[in-house]
């Protein structure tokens, strides 16, 4: 079983104090934080969270308890072959507007994980961070540790400056196939310079807005599409994280019908946009929508083969964390959702038969 | 059979000048519009369409041939007993910023489409235009021409400077609910001062924008429901015209799972949300979903009982006109979606016997 949203946290952000030079270790000692010392430097989101994200029964003291939890709720308990780390609130990164700070905290971020958490387990797989808003950077950062064998994607907080498929994000795309790795794009994000995530301006309460954070998905699959990301880089997938899952066939109706009206505007594309979803769109399952009719969602999911489109994740350790034996799909459904689909996308991950426990 | 979506255009914006006093006159002879003169002086949009907006083969010339081939083309082509009027141009008043002249122009259309259109022919039947950026003088002007017979909705473009149940906007909603008319939020108004219609910021292609323009009715829907509208006043109705409809199901879903987790936020709440929707929100057909397989739509459909919930619109006279014989839905659905659900949400249409010609 593959679980492609594992959230390592930390005790503080602190911890990444040896990773930076003195210039950026003072900004994260002494500078403006969104919480106490410790806090990642990010902007606070407008939406407060009404019970805090973490589940309650998940309780680390030390730094060694975020992996030692893991191991015991997670890993050990369901038989996990690979956790995929989606780091926490690192995430976020992209809601900074100082780049040169911005692309720092990534690189350090990344030379942690590899030393603290990917060398602790073998189970345990890596996201690349990037400073998205600075797409050079981070295409070099992609380049800089992409080599690693255990890095197996990249990550991008679903809020950004632009949707995704823009030419200003072109680097990024391009390290990404050059290093054939997976670009996930993960809930978050909805902050500071990233303004405009919500259709429509700012909703109020938090439940409004996390029930509406799927749009963000929705534009970034047009926009990779139509500005023909999967033509010029063959080898890459776009994979939505925690973005929801639903609301993927009626974009991709809704695209292929004004595309087969106005194709004219993007005589690059060669194939319809649900046929370049099919080969290179993947999304994770947690949040699952979940009608109290579970024959509603499956007729859904059924219009868009998610037999072979969704990626199962668990999203520990968060307060919507989904138990790999209780996703509502159907049973016939489970080798590919939870192993094989996954095993397709991340080309670094070993083949089915090699499992091996640290 | 019913059309909620009737774009009544004209040749020239002028038509309102004898509905302007002298101040306001001079502005729309003199000042800047987003075309030569006799244009509507609304923002553009950044989104160009790349053929243009009406149907190829529906040419006025002068001010009577608007009417004179909604007429033939459809009124009297496919039977229609009731085509409500949804403007053109109008709709984008909300992007301009000079709260004045929208309050002015509003009135003038208002006037201009009572003398106009809704004494020509007994089947066509009238929204108000209100400005919505500026509530109170929104809902005085609903108050002013809500007692005319045949004006049947409140109409707003869905591009807003705030989802539509923040409170913001809470005195066009009393005002509907004392005038017991409907609101009608049509696909419009993503530019000017409404500068968040899209997720992630601003998409690309004209394509790529209008596959993604339903979001902005998933934040409507959101937002109505989580600010109580529909307990506040429980005779209104939210139609979202043009804003697709296959999404509708999952935003509710998404709703209901966050509300179940979370509704400590919104105490006044004392339903489900997808609760509220069944019995205040409405969605017209057109652009319905389309794909290959149309069991697939169909699949979805029934997941939140379209049957009752949906409104036959054409959007006559622009380039996606659904031609009513021609929409697909099974055929046990017809009666109700082309002319009982409307029947049942515009309070003052007549009766079904009643049916006459002009």
């Amino acid at each position: 079983m593959i679980d492609c949203d594992v959230h390592n946290d930390w005790s503080t952000a602190e911890v990444l104090l040896p990773y930076l030079d003195d210039y950026f270790r003072d900004f994260l000692i002494r500078g403006e934080k969104p919480g106490p010392r410790g806090t990642f430097p990010r902007a606070q989101r407008a939406w407060l969270h009404p019970e805090g994200f973490r589940r309650q029964d998940i309780n680390p003291v030390t730094q060694d308890d975020h992996y030692n939890l893991m191991k015991e709720h997670l890993l050990d308990k369901y038989d996990i072959d690979v956790a995929i780390l989606t780091g926490d609130e690192t995430l976020d990164i992209s809601t900074i507007a100082n780049r040169y700070y911005g692309n720092a905290l990534a690189s350090a971020y990344n030379n942690w994980v590899i030393d603290e958490w990917l060398s602790r387990d073998r189970r345990l797989k890596g996201s690349i961070v990037i400073y998205s808003p600075d797409p050079e950077n981070a295409a070099a950062e992609i380049r800089r540790v992409g080599e690693h064998p255990d890095m197996v994607q990249i990550i991008m907080s679903s809020g950004s400056i632009r949707p995704y498929g823009d030419p200003f994000y072109h680097p990024i795309w391009e390290a990404a196939s050059q290093m054939n790795l997976p670009i996930a794009v993960h809930l978050g994000g909805q902050a500071g310079i990233n303004t405009q995530t919500f259709s429509s301006g700012p909703p109020t309460f938090y439940w409004e807005a996390h029930a509406l954070l799927c749009q963000a998905g929705m534009s970034h699959v047009a926009s990779t599409i139509a500005h023909g990301v999967f033509e010029k880089w063959p080898n890459t997938y776009l994979i939505l994280t925690e973005c929801g899952v639903s609301w993927f066939p009626t974009v991709l109706w809704r695209l292929d019908n004004d595309y087969r009206a106005l194709r004219k505007e993007t005589p690059w594309l060669k194939r319809l946009p649900s046929e370049y979803a099919r080969d290179h769109i993947r999304l994770t399952t947690q949040p699952l929508e979940n009608p109290d009719n579970k024959q509603h969602l499956w007729n859904v999911l059924e219009t868009f083969d998610a037999k072979h489109t969704l990626l199962f994740s668990s999203d520990y350790p968060h307060w919507d964390f989904d138990d790999p034996t209780k996703i509502p799909i159907p049973a016939d459904w489970r080798e590919n959702i939870l192993d094989a689909n996954a095993r397709q996308v991340y080309s670094r991950l070993p083949a089915r038969d090699s499992k091996s426990h640290s």
